[in-house]
Formats: structure tokens, sequence, C-alpha cells
């Protein structure tokens, strides 16, 4: 019943299994809004008022009472409810949705997924506004990494699990030579059988960039999936979980194979969910001891998990310090510096730097940072659209507690926002810090806040970036440096500790971005990520193959 | 310095890959003893002799004392001893061999590996010796599962490994177009990188069988290896590491690359080595105590174990029930019954089956499936050549507890071997049992120990199976039936629990045999192995790929 679906998507997927193949750049889903049509923003905005203050229209079996509303950042009233579930009868209506998912195959099950992701391309702007007022993420960068980007990853994940189930034979004759009797013949049957049901975890900053690779990945490889939203971001992915409900029913399956458990925040619905027998794959993105929780308690299942880490920058030399500068401020300002990625430490020899224009010491390289986020910042219609909003109050309160920590070089400011008048906003704090002070900034400070730290040389900063990779995790190194021996020994600690590394990163580029289809996001090689998104690795164990085997 | 080893044996890879792509027939180390040339058998005993009752010749780091000798289940007395080693200086020496092997590439990698390998091969015949004395395998099938067999195993899981990563594009240009501005262009290169340490722990029965997968996957993608053999079946493994040292030195490399561990029984040397922080891998073959020991507490390291399991024959009906109960009695004789692909359990309608020649009562079908074992075993010097030796004393223990579970329709007997007088050979015991014993049958009784049982009917009998596979995992399962129907069933009873499948074994194919390059041994669907060997999922998580990038 399904084959249609992958034979209607079948360029698409081989276009994507090129692009995995060359990791250049490819993008399927335009990241730029106007390529949407016109009346595409206006029908989007509409989508996104209808759902206010309504209960959202999901059926879920087991259902018993509400959950919600989530808080938005912007301060808009959302007033949204959703299905709570009880999780045996959730459980036993997955079983019974399970069996035909199961035997449907790859190409059912490919097809499906891609059918899924193209209609949540088309809902793009609805979905825009719902990651901007759950996440805080401004409306430009929620449409972008909320939706075709997410989506890039997405597609990514259905191809890399269809890269690998396409390379095990359906059969094959076995033939074995016996001297001059006749040859042994046996049949062979090969079947791809899914690991059992998939439990994505999802973010409040990233309700879908993070959840869509792990429940692609799964889908697309036959496992039926539940999606537990965060508290706070359910909305995203109610929305991503009833266009995968509608695309299943309509392709003959039970709706069941994909649902929803929202719930209510501080209680134990992820830890029961994340024990459950049945439970066989499990993805999480969110803080290290949540993560190190379900690694060491959800032991019938294999854990993907995406924790904090410290990201940095090593700064030796520069061409033209100012676009450093610009490029740095504008990696600690995007989204309030709340994205895995933002760069946090910066590494400056205390004796300063050589740039193009001259010798820099150590705090005119820290006021010069401070200079470009703050010119970044300072005008507020300009900034809002950056910054996006604090996603919680613990992120002002962290901003408040790093104040603390050693002279303040820029301080965090809040800042109005012209339609929200209620959004909580606010600019970066930098920092000073020496290279002593590692029990201040070897740990995630998630949030707006940067650390100027002074070492002794570029050598004693790429040393202390290789420890903190390696004990403390990450997912961006980023080096300036006009020397090419720098860059080498960069690369080696890069290597070494295993951490993606960006290298004089001064103009359109930014080291938070992680485009699909070319950067692996994570390595699965320090702590910060036991997986990368995406390769063989990430998908591979989300099905087993079962033969059977009799004489011909 | 060692691309010249990947030209070398590039034809040999190439040939596998195909063999990887389409699981046929195919088995690039000859198992004829009789293909290695007429010299070679002399040759390899004079080899093995040479061993006996010396210190194995191998300098490690770290050197303390003496490990050995191992006890021959056939009473050869071996003398052998081989060096003990002190983990600290070991793991310094290991990191100091990890540098230029972490670096040198995949090709190396593989082209090291390779050359170990066929050098492994050209050794069989003292190997086979070797597997022999210290697993107790008849010398034929010492020499085909503990040499080509394994040798084709070790080339299954470079083969996956390459196949993965020569999929990695080793750089990238990225080009994104920037609408009327010139394209953002980033040069990308990515590096795969080992992930640490490997620990391939041995088992007793099939020292290199069980071991070469994990050991050659973990070194073709770039890992160091430590090689901790069962304290009984030290030889095999020690021959082939120290082959192995001799290649890396050739080629350039530090030979504590690949390294061997050898302790005294009852020790905590497993334990000792699992828990390191540098071991980030680790392939386990053995009890279920130990495999979970290891998954619940090696928490820094990615796991493979291969775990007991309750293998099961479900009898409904037979079109020759001679042709069955010969292939059966094969089964349960071949050495000893100690393969972790050996059957235990036989499954019979209590009210009999229908065979071509008849009705058979489920007595019936229990004496015939005796008297075939009891043919098969009635020549003594035949006999040995089949069972092989006893591993171990809890071996024949097990046999003495498991005459006592019920009606015993053959026991278990010792013969005595021309050659070996002080051999410790048993022959198989068949037991009696109702489907309700479930606690009796439904655990792995490690030897020559098969139980027939009575069901209800094929239906219960497939019931037992499917919840046997699911709770207490299994590595086979075979069916006999004429009816299509039921055969349906069957693959549908494998497929949900996730257990390999033979249909109709009659002829000189046993369900035991699991062959590589075709048969994928062991499911990771079931709880007695966690891995399939060998697939994309056995090598994918062995590596990973670290980036860097910069402007162009």
């Amino acid at each position: 019943m399904s084959q249609p679906l992958f034979e209607r998507h079948r360029a698409l997927l081989d276009r994507a299994l090129q692009a995995i193949a060359e990791r250049g750049y490819w993008s399927p889903f335009p990241e730029s809004p106007k390529a949407y049509g016109e009346q595409m923003p206006a029908f989007g905005k509409a989508a996104f008022d209808a759902f206010l203050g309504k209960p959202f229209p999901m059926t879920l079996p087991g259902t018993v009472g509400k959950v919600g509303p989530e808080t938005s950042p912007y301060g808009l009233e959302l007033g949204i409810t959703y299905p709570g579930v009880d999780l045996d009868p959730l459980f036993a209506a997955i079983s019974e949705a399970e069996v035909s998912w199961r035997k449907a195959g790859p190409e059912a099950w490919i097809g499906v997924s891609l059918e899924i992701l193209t209609r949540i391309n088309k809902r793009s702007f609805e979905m825009a506004y719902a990651v901007m007022h759950t996440s805080g993420q401004a409306f430009v960068m929620a449409f972008q990494a909320g939706c075709p980007h997410a989506q890039d990853r997405a597609l990514e994940a259905i191809t890399y699990a269809y890269d690998e189930m396409r390379r095990i034979p359906s059969s094959a004759l076995w033939e074995k030579p016996q001297g001059k009797n006749e040859p042994l013949r046996m049949e062979k049957r090969f079947r791809i059988v899914p690991r059992g049901i998939s439990l994505v975890i999802g973010c409040n900053t990233f309700p879908t960039w993070n959840a869509y690779p792990g429940m692609f990945a799964s889908l697309a490889t036959g496992n039926a999936v539940i999606v537990k939203p965060h508290p706070n971001a359910i909305l995203p992915l109610a929305i991503t979980v009833e266009i995968a409900r509608e695309v299943l029913t309509e392709a003959g399956f039970d709706p069941n194979v994909v649902t929803l458990v929202a719930h209510a925040a501080g209680d134990d619905t992820a830890q029961k969910l994340a024990l459950r027998p049945e439970v066989k794959l499990i993805d999480f993105t969110g803080s290290t001891a949540n993560g190190e929780w379900l690694e060491k308690n959800a032991r019938q299942a294999q854990v993907y998990t995406e924790k904090a880490g410290v990201n940095q920058i090593v700064v030796d030399s520069a061409d033209d310090f100012k676009n450093v500068a610009r490029n740095v401020a504008f990696s600690l300002a995007l989204y309030t510096g709340q994205m895995c990625t933002a760069p946090q430490n910066v590494y400056v020899p205390k004796s300063g730097i050589d740039a193009a224009d001259g010798h820099l010491s150590f705090d005119q390289v820290a006021q010069g940072l401070a200079e470009a986020v703050q010119k970044l910042v300072s005008d507020p219609a300009r900034a809002v659209e950056i910054l996006g909003a604090v996603v919680n109050d613990s992120v002002t309160q962290r901003i408040d507690a790093a104040r603390g920590l050693g002279p303040v070089v820029l301080d965090s400011q809040a800042i109005s926002h012209a339609q929200f008048p209620n959004a909580r906003i606010r600019t970066p704090l930098i920092v000073k810090l020496d290279a002593r002070d590692d029990a201040k900034y070897l740990k995630e400070w998630f949030g707006p806040i940067a650390f100027v730290i002074a070492t002794e040389d570029t050598i004693q900063s790429l040393d202390i970036a290789r420890r903190a990779v390696r004990s403390h995790g990450a997912l961006t190194l980023s080096l300036y440096s006009k020397d090419p021996k720098v860059i080498d020994q960069a690369i080696e600690v890069a290597e070494d500790a295993g951490v993606a590394l960006s290298i004089n990163l001064t103009g359109g580029v930014f080291v938070n971005q992680s485009a699909a289809f070319s950067d692996y996001h994570g390595t699965g090689a320090n702590p910060a990520a036991n997986a990368a998104l995406t390769d063989a690795a990430f998908v591979a164990s989300r099905f087993r193959v079962v033969q059977h085997r009799m004489h011909v």
C-alpha cells in the first residue's frame, strides 16, 4: 500500500543519497521564507493562531486529562492543552499498531517517512511560530532552524537509514561446492526487523531540530515512535506527530505507530517511559544529569544522547581582528547563546595577539569582542531578531551568578521587544578570567555567558581546550590563527579530543551553525554526545536482520 | 608506509565487498586441509610441538611473571607459559603505540589487518592444534572452525569496516549560494578517528572464531587492541597476537598496537581491564552473568556481547524422519554440544507427528533421535572425531545434574580416545520432559544435553519457542514441517522474536553451522547477543568522524 509513497519521493531520496556520499552543500528544503509562496506567511500565522486557547486537536489512546499550556518566552498567552495519556493503554495500542508496521518493510517505512516530512515542510510557517513561542527563537531563526534545517536533518537520517538497509539483500542463493558431488544449495531470506519502540525526548530550545534525526531514523527503520516533548515545547512536536498520524492513516497503517506523550514539568513521565521494557531505542537531548541517568538506567535500550558541553574559541592571531570580533560576537548573541553549539570560553594569550593592524593586548582583545557584541545589540529592533528570547528563568539566574565570577567586560542587559512587551530578552555577558580559574569556566554556563580567559600562550590555550573536550565534552571548537603550524596543532587537538573544528571564521559562517548533509553535528567521540548527527552509526543499530534458510 | 599492504590485498578486499553485498556462498580461505599443500600438516604439527613445555616467545611491556599453562581437554601436557603483564606500564606503552596508528588512516589499518590475516591463514595447521588442545575440538573441526572459518569471519569484519569507512569522503567543497552575492565557500575535511582501546575477551570453546570479528573490526578501524584470552585457551590468541605484532613492526608501526593479556583463571584481570577509562570498545563471548556485568559496569565502553541462550528445534512433521533424526543427531553430537549454536530443546507434539512413512508417536520420535545419536557415536574412532573432548569438568558435572531432570531416553557415556588416553569424551544425553517443565528446560544447559519436550501441539511448541527466545535468548531455531502454513508461522515467530531460523535441514547443512559472508551469526535482537556477526552495526560505532572546516 505504501510503495507509491516511496516512488513519489524516489527522486528526492536519490539526490539525498548523492548528498550523503559527497557531504558538500545541499539543502532540499529552502531556508528562505520567500521560497514558500506569497500566501504562506499569512496562512501559517492563521494556522498558528487557530491553535491558541484551545485543546490541541489530537486523539490518543489512553487519554486521561489535559497537559499544558506552555509559557511563551515572548509572553504570548498560548493557552493550548494537549491530551495526557495513561501509559499502559498507550503501550497496548502501540503494540497493536506495530504488527503491520513491522512487516511493511523498508520501502514502506521510507515512503511514509518522506511523505510525513514533505507535509511538515509545507506547514513550515505555522511550525515556525510554534517553535518561536516555545523556544524563544526569533521568527527567522525559528523558521530556518526549526523548519527547513530540521527537515534537512530528518531527511539526512532517513537517507542514511535507507542507505544501510538497501545494502542488505532480501535473499541469497547459497551454493557450496562439494567436490565431485552436487553442491549444497540453500535459499536464504534476510528480513529487516525494527528494534521495538523508539522514545524521542525533545528539548526546549530546539524542539524539532534535535528531535527529528532520532525520530525519523527510527521511523524509517520500522520502529514505532513515542515523542515526548519538553513540557514547555510541546506544540512543534504535537503538530509533527499529528502530521505523522495523518500520513500513516492515509497509507493504511495504524496511526499509533507515532504517538505523543505530553506531560507536566517535574513529573516522572520521562523516567517511566525510558524504563519500559518495550522501549528499545532512546534519543535524548538535554542536561548531562538526565542523559547520564538514561545511559545508566535504561539498560534495555540503545541510548543516543546529546548532553552539555563547553564550546571553545582559541584566539592566536588574526588578519583582521574586527572581522574576528564581528563573527564571534554574532555567535555569542545568536539566540542568546542558547545553542548547544554556541561558544563559551575564549582563550587569549595574556601577552595579547598579533593582528594585521598591529599587536593587541589581552584587554584590547576582550574589549574588542565586547564592543562588537555591543554594536550588534545596540539597536533593539535589530537585536531582538538576533537574540530571540531567553528560554526560561534559570538562564537569567545563571547570568546573575556569572557576573560575580570575575571582572565584567560587558554586562548583560534586558532589552524590550516592540511587539511583545513581556518578552524576556537579554544581551550577552562577557567576563574576564584567568587560565587558573578552571573551576569556574570548565563547566557549561548555558545562556549568553562568555569568558575571555588569559592563558600563558596558545600552546596552553590548546592544551586547556583538549582537556576540556575530553573531560567535559564539546560540540564545537574554533580557532583564529594566521600561523599554519598553529592551525596544524589545533587540527591535531581536535582530532585527538574528538571535536569539530572551525578555522578562521570571519565571514558569513558561524561556529554555531551546523549544516545537514555536510557538517557532522557532534562526533560521538567526547562526552557532549555519544553519537553524531547523522552517520551510519546513528542508524545501523536501529534495525536487525533476521534470516531463515532452507534447501532448494 | 602501509599502503603497499592495502594494494597487495586489494583484489581480496574487492571480492569480499562483493560477497557482503550478495551474502551467497563465498569462502576465501579453503576449509579443506588438503588445499594447503602436502608439507603443511607436518610443518604445522612441528610448529605446535615446538611451543610445548616452553615460555611462549613474546615480549610485552610491563611483563611480570608467567601465566599458564593451559590444560588440554585431551590430556596432552602443554606446559606453555605466557608473559603476565602489569596493566599500568602496558597501557602506557599502548598509549605511545596509538599515536602513529591513529593517524595512519583507513588504508593502512585495512592493509595491516589483511596482511595479519593472510599470515594467520598460512599458519592454520599449527593454529588448529592450538585450538584442538585448548578447546577440545576434534582436529578437523579445530582446523575448519578455528582457522579458515574464523579467518573468513575476520575478513568479513574487515570488509564491513572498510565498506563503512570508504563511504565517508575525506574532504568536501561546501558552496552555499547567496543570491546575487558570491557564494559562501568552505573546504571541509573529514578525518576518521578510532574510539580508543578495544578489549577483546576470548572464550574457551572458540578462541579464534569468537574473538576474530571484534578484534579485526576494531583493528581495521584504527583502534589498538588488547586481546584477553580465556585462561584455558591462550595459545591460539597468543599466536594470533604475535603474528599481528610482527606485521605491525614490519609495516613501521609500534607492535603494542596489539597486545595480549594472559591471566590466571579466577582472578579479576578481565574486570580491571574492562573498567579502564582508556578502553572504549569491548567484545565479549561467554556467560550471561559476565556479559551482563560488562554491560552494566563498563559504562565508558561500547560493549558487544554474545551470551548464553536456549537453542530450539520444533518438530511438527517430516517427509523422511530418518533424515531428520540423522541431521539433529549430528547437531547434538558435534563438539559435544558445546557450540553456542547447538540445539538443546526439541519440541514434539505429545500426540506425535506425521511422517512420510506413517504416524510416529512422541516416544517414537524421542527414540528415533536417541537411536540416530547412538548410531553416530557407536564407533569410538569415528565418534571422537565428531565429539571432540569436553572443554572442562563443569560440563561433565552438568551432564550428571541433567540426568535427574526426567526420564533418560539416551544416557551420556564416556568414550576413550585411542591416541589420548586421558581425553575427557562424552556422548550426548537426551532427557524427556513435558511442556510444563519450563523451569528445567528454559535455561542453557551448556554441553551435550538435549531435552525432548512433549507439547500440546505445534502451536504450543512455537509459542514456547517465541517466549524462550525473547526471555532467555537464542542463536538458532530449527523447524521440521511439511506444512507450508506451519513454516510461515515459524518464520513469523523467528522474525518476531529475532532469531535465525533453519527449515527442514535433513542433508549436509546443520543448524549449528553459520557461514561467514552469508549467515548472520546472532541477530542482536534477543538476549543471546546484542550484535550480529557481522553487519554494519557491528563496525559503524568503532570509529568516529572529526571534521575541520575553513573558508577557501
